[in-house]
């Protein structure tokens, strides 16, 4: 089954300078991650229930959960993971790693 | 551009009847949505960064973000919007519609 991380950004301070760092340092380090067979990011988000809309909400795809401990162990793990805490300090986050279960369509 | 439409769960007061409601009532109300083409729902969550993780992370898509309105202006979506708003009273939910940029990959 396949496994995923999600991230899940509040609107930062500076809106501008997180999308900056997001996609000028983010983007190029964890696209390199072994393994890594999809990666979305969020655009126009709306809120359906609950309180406001996340900023970003961002995806990443292996194809086993095994794969995806592999590549948060690699070189290229521990440098995405070292910038993913830089960005924590431009906007509140809330992340995981889960089991993707498509038996229910 | 692929439509999503994402619904976090805070962990419920009684797990067992949250997830009950959600499996028997729910998926089966949402799996009629017309041109839904994935439904995807997370096993074994597990926090990365931030609070604890989500109880439930469930996952629909639309080939487009017309298509995904059209589904939850039909009777099959007010129905569906109906129990979750049922949902909502046995866990905390944030959830939210976006377009999904696959470009970063």
């Amino acid at each position: 089954m396949t496994a995923r991380f999600i991230a899940l950004y509040e609107t930062p301070a500076d809106p501008a300078a997180f999308i900056r760092h997001y996609r000028d340092v983010h983007i190029p380090l964890a696209r390199q991650l072994p393994g890594l067979r999809r990666y979305t990011i969020s655009r126009d988000l709306v809120a359906v229930r609950g309180d406001s809309p996340y900023y970003l909400v961002a995806e990443l795809e292996w194809d086993t959960m095994d794969e995806l401990h592999t590549a948060f162990a690699s070189p290229e793990g521990r440098t995405t993971a070292a910038d993913a805490a830089h960005l924590q300090e431009l906007a509140a986050v809330r992340s995981m790693i889960f089991t993707v279960d498509e038996s229910v369509l």
